[in-house]
């Protein structure tokens, strides 16, 4: 299970270093992880209104190997590493498109989260055959 | 009624062109309004939880006159330029602290609003000597 | 002169009143914009690059109609209001894809800034008829 | 070597769950980091300007705890973990001020850089005893 997803670096991205700023590739991971959600067929949006459920994050990486620059089309390949009924672990490679260069590496873990609570919740029945669960 | 906030550039903030990114600055009166005010006797965090009131922003303005840059420290000072039970007018003046440069100009115009229902809302009697006006 | 560019509202543009941040906005004007300049022809970072000439904003507003929500698709509707061989002006029309209910209407003036110097500049020759300038 | 910093959660910073969106807390540790150095004697701005060495961020790693939310001041202590003439590696521990409670914990590991010419450098010795360095 992979998505591709694509980001355009945007100037307000850009840093006094002629560079991404390095938080925004967090940024690029949360708009991958939710297209990866919508190719498996879950509205990320849909999952946090009607089901209120979100997934939390609860660790972040990433590993900045060459910089991307404004203007730059950035390809992201989304992955579930591992995932449960209680928790996601995604898995990001970051390429520039012109020369498929690897710019980052990035690994996020998630909790499903009661939106009303705020405590862990379990992952909807329907929903777990998107992260590569049986039902 | 003025009050008087400060902000330092963030690497974050910057672009590559080497200066702050001009969507920073509003969300710099942002932070400005906030601390106008508490310096009023009003929590902003408070009035959203306890009263559902917002400050929705309706219209916002910058005019740009000397780029801010990383680490500068800017004052913006904050004025009500208007005020009724339906809405506020609140204009910001950002100086460089080490030289009272004149950075820029804004103006943001909110409308008091109901969070809950999304739907206009009178200023709570309590809140407006805050905002300069009769009870 | 129009183009018309898309942007879908990111998680990390929303705020806590459920919709996106004003500021974001002024991004996504500066996402249309390149992308008004790249359908002119100009690519605005081999302007940049090349001869050295920057946009600079001197002055930017935008009026909120109705919230953008996370993961609406926004049309941003550009044109260039004004431009003279020194500044440019440009007008926007966000509107949401599925409905087409305009959301906002913004502004931004702009100066050709030479970047080295930081000093205004004249547009280049070859650049006049993307902003619909007599050569 | 340790050192404090502050952040204050601004509305910006929030996202719709409520709470601070986690990419933010990167930029935080940006900002402890650069107070770092300032309470160590080092103007991160001049060492870019005057010597034209940056701290490049090749790995970035935050743990979220519990959330900070809007208006909470966040208390970042910044330690050097290790660090040598080619790089160094910061950890950062996020407390909310009014209880003390941990929110989270990162870690940034930084090559210097050339920024002129993006390679590999080393740190100048006036800087080494500001990491905890021998000259």
């Amino acid at each position: 299970m992979a998505s591709r997803s694509r980001v355009r670096v945007r100037y307000a991205e850009t840093d006094q270093m002629g560079v991404a700023y390095h938080a925004n590739y967090l940024v690029w991971m949360e708009v991958a992880r939710v297209e990866f959600c919508r190719s498996a067929g879950l509205n990320y949006r849909d999952m946090e209104e009607t089901d209120g459920i979100v997934l939390a994050v609860i660790e972040a990486t990433c590993r900045y190997i060459h910089p991307a620059r404004f203007d730059d089309e950035v390809e992201i390949e989304t992955t579930v590493a591992s995932a449960n009924s209680r928790m996601v672990h995604f898995s990001y490679e970051m390429r520039r498109l012109t020369d498929n260069r690897t710019l980052a590496r990035g690994e996020t873990r998630h909790l499903f989260l009661n939106l009303a609570t705020t405590t862990p919740a379990r992952l909807p029945e329907r929903y777990k055959p998107m992260f590569g669960l049986l039902p």
